[in-house]
């Protein structure tokens, strides 16, 4: 039953950033096969990033092609459908929300399951729900997502902590998850929506380093 | 046979590779460790992507060294003579076609000798094709290539089809090596040549996010 | 005695690399938790980048959680001081230089105790040492200081030869690591106080493609 739920947010998840990555391919105006390297690169960095830190070899999209079909699908369907949202940027923004929540607790389930402890556990959520997009604003050549001012790194945290921390009391883990996933998303939902923003920190910006 | 011309073709995709990067360090007007420095993470940067998402590790270049230092001698090479050529970014674009063609279709290869399955082996071609390329355009500040109007990742994609659909045709494996590769190389060479693209998608590009 | 010296300056050098990640976070207005995110991938980058390519996997930081603790620690104590030195600029990169020298030793060690051969180890020190920064830069959306015209990828260089070198010849290693850190932190560091450049390729600069 948890592996069921886990599994299908996986899936989820992947679909989720493909579309995102499909998405910086059209305000890139790439071709069909560029979309479909970019959304399938977004869709599976994170988990990879994740697999191979856990050492867990060859990664899950070597074992299970069907991921990397699905993305390939849907990025080529964004391909002949990115026209109709009104903001593709506000969508993409929205759909990485999504994402985010989902992997920062598929992540923390995965370090878990690993026996890496609630600390590493954390950061692998942290870190499988946020390089997806890094990978994708890096080679969409996007200003990466993480450096925008409203909250992004912390709704993943909340996402994470939460999960881990209702294992760590005790409670079933399929509540586990979705309190996880519900909390990341309603933290970064607030801020797209209400432009919510931590204090950053602000006694100088840097300047631009002289050559 | 086989692996003979295979591993021939893995050099010189690496060689091609790493002469690139150290053409992309003239271009930023680097010193000569700074070349050799990116010549060889663009050299065997694609490979070693490859090697550890299929879980081939230690990578090839900690097992063969001599991988390594041509990349090194190579990008010493490029450091005293990258005047000559008449146009230096030219000439990355036609060396980078040739090791897109290469890697593609070596990657594929080891993605089949992994028992990966048609599907992944291509993607396996792709992904080492085009992530030499993208480390190297990151690093050096350059405008990554896969970003580009022309074909690009469309020709790494067919030199993996050409070459895995040649294989499970049952053609022998050198013509199908061969095969893959000219191909490849045949689509991007042409479209550096004659500019060719396939349709982009047009409806609008990305506005600059708001901060 | 020589794991514990090199252990203290495996330490230094990732506590040290967290630090000028959250400086780049604080020049770039993040809040506590980009500070977080950014000053632990700096701090472990490049021993993750070493782990993976050796396959010393899992990575030492989910073997050992306490290396994510100390770079959060001090990614934190960082957001709260960042404004008492007079140039953050200046900071990051004397307290990168430092990280660079220990970090190329540390590195060579690990090449060396894989049994990966003199020239490996050099790489693989290289490596460790410059991909921490160039992960920091391409996050944190700055200039990567590779790029910079003083000695960089040099000084890491030095550092790992003349560790190697050492132990080739026979000196005792305790003595090899302080060398290494030493001479690299020397060059490094007299390179930026005199602006120190080894000669650049200089025939002409790149021009920004026409796209």
């Amino acid at each position: 039953m948890f592996e069921t739920i886990a599994g299908i947010l996986d899936w989820i998840g992947i679909a989720v950033f493909a579309t995102t990555g499909a998405l910086v391919a059209s305000r890139k105006q790439m071709d069909i096969f560029g979309f479909s390297l970019l959304g399938t690169v977004t869709g599976i960095g994170g988990g990879t990033v994740r697999d191979l830190v856990l050492g867990n070899l060859p990664v899950f999209w070597v074992r299970e092609p069907a991921y990397v079909i699905v993305c390939v699908l849907l990025s080529v369907l964004v391909f002949f459908t990115a026209h109709i949202p009104e903001s593709r940027y506000r969508l993409l923004l929205w759909l990485d929300a999504l994402g985010l929540a989902l992997f920062a607790v598929v992540g923390a389930g995965m370090g878990l399951a690993a026996d890496a402890g609630p600390v590493v556990a954390v950061v692998m959520g942290v870190i499988t729900a946020t390089f997806g997009g890094i990978i994708r604003d890096v080679l969409g050549g996007e200003s990466p997502v993480i450096l925008r001012r409203e909250i992004y790194v912390t709704a993943a945290l909340v996402a994470a902590v939460v999960f881990v921390g209702a294992i760590a009391v005790g409670l079933p883990r399929e509540g586990a998850v979705i309190g996880g996933v519900l909390c990341g998303f309603a933290v970064r939902g607030a801020a797209l929506h209400w432009g919510w923003s931590l204090p950053a920190y602000r006694a100088r910006p840097g300047r631009v380093p002289e050559d």
